[in-house]
């Protein structure tokens, strides 16, 4: 069973990403939406509630541990790993792998929330990875709520996009990490503004591959022999967290209270 | 000791009216900034927190309790009034009071969170002190997150005010309630935008009105033989929730921690 936690429903294209590629395991995703957003809250507040997020994915019978939020990815991973025995994976890591693998100029953009911009932590990783890359990082704190109200396709979300990429596009970024999970879908606006030949790269997917390769890896197989079964927990369920849901993992889902 | 509490720091505007109408007493204020926003949540979580808010201010002193949001006041005042000894004050009564009042058409307008909105309680509140009124509301969740971001003078807030207001203008309100503690950070451009004859109501004002009433009635003159000496709570304590707060209520603010 592996236990995928998110400040709220945005992690839900990490749930898709990983059904995507292993669509043989089963999954039980904890959403804090009675505390969210975690993107513009503290470290410590958002580490007090990840580990809390950990706990229940354990308690239920979670074996590997997904942090499916950059926010907390970003500021409480070391802590998670410190406090749970089993194997955590994050969004940051394989985002940073993937961006510095493809960028051909060195010249990467980085999009997310406040936390996990003003975290450092995608300049501290690419940095490890490679010294010579430039990194661009720019807060795009209205970007959820506009995600959250659906308005995916509306002009003044155009116009909120071009004024935060703009830097970016100054700084002829080649690669741009799409830093949130909620960014995903707003990919097309934001691949039209950045240009064809910026490649975006989707930290759902990424963390979905790493998923994909640790459990070939260290547990090849055993999974098959389980039936698929997953199961969806909401600390806060409201009519506005479903449709969200819904748009984000394209069917509707059964929420269950934790 | 007045207590006050907030999901956030939206709240600093009831206490902003408050110094400005009644200099003589103090405030406590607790903004619930670990868990804001409130106005996204259901009516249980909203309830729940409310409560424990309540009780923090009660703890360290609190005579009178006043909800200074909206989200808050529409669905958690009564539970409130039930669980507290203490005169309980929010800010929907007072508002819808004076909207009615002040309305000559009976066409009023509301806006707010989709919490306050969907709870009904405007139009509750109105509909019982006049029932021929017409009453208009619109959830405008893109406002707190656009006032947060301090871009209450950019073109996109612009833009995305016309939209929220046009149904309003269409229905030729007289009246409008800014039903949210941060919409009157934006209250030039809702005013420039439906007009200058529509008169605009600030709960916030509206709230510290009906404290002053309560205190002359009840309390004459206890409190001005106590020296004035505010508190500021925040349930977590960021960078930028200082900046918003500085500008929410004029004057940097030191915080404390709960």
């Amino acid at each position: 069973m592996i236990g995928i936690f998110d400040s709220g429903i945005g992690g839900l294209t990490v749930v898709r990403a990983i059904e995507n590629l292993i669509p043989d395991v089963s999954l039980l995703y904890f959403g804090d939406t009675a505390k969210t957003p975690y993107g513009t809250k503290s470290a410590d507040i958002i580490t007090e509630y990840s580990l809390r997020n950990c706990e229940f994915l354990v308690s239920k019978g979670a074996k590997i541990l997904v942090v499916g939020c950059n926010s907390a990815s970003s500021v409480a991973t070391e802590i998670i790993r410190q406090e749970f025995k089993v194997p955590v994976l994050e969004v940051i890591g394989p985002a940073a792998k993937r961006a510095v693998s493809l960028s051909k100029s060195g010249r990467i953009g980085i999009i997310g929330t406040r936390a996990t911009v003003g975290s450092g932590v995608y300049e501290q990783q690419i940095g490890m990875m490679n010294p010579s890359c430039r990194i661009f990082s720019v807060p795009c704190p209205l970007l959820v709520p506009l995600v959250e109200e659906t308005w995916t396709a509306k002009r003044e979300t155009k116009m909120i996009l071009r004024r935060y990429l703009h830097p970016l596009r100054q700084q002829q970024v080649d690669t741009l990490i799409l830093g949130c999970t909620h960014y995903p879908l707003l990919k097309e606006l934001i691949q039209a503004r950045m240009g064809r030949k910026v490649a975006l790269i989707d930290s759902s997917v990424e963390v979905a591959l790493s998923l994909r390769q640790l459990l070939s890896r260290s547990h090849p197989g055993t999974h098959c022999y389980q039936p698929v079964q997953h199961a969806f927990y909401l600390s806060d369920i409201t009519k506005n967290a479903q449709k969200i849901a819904t748009r984000l993992f394209g069917r509707p889902l059964e929420f269950l209270s934790p």
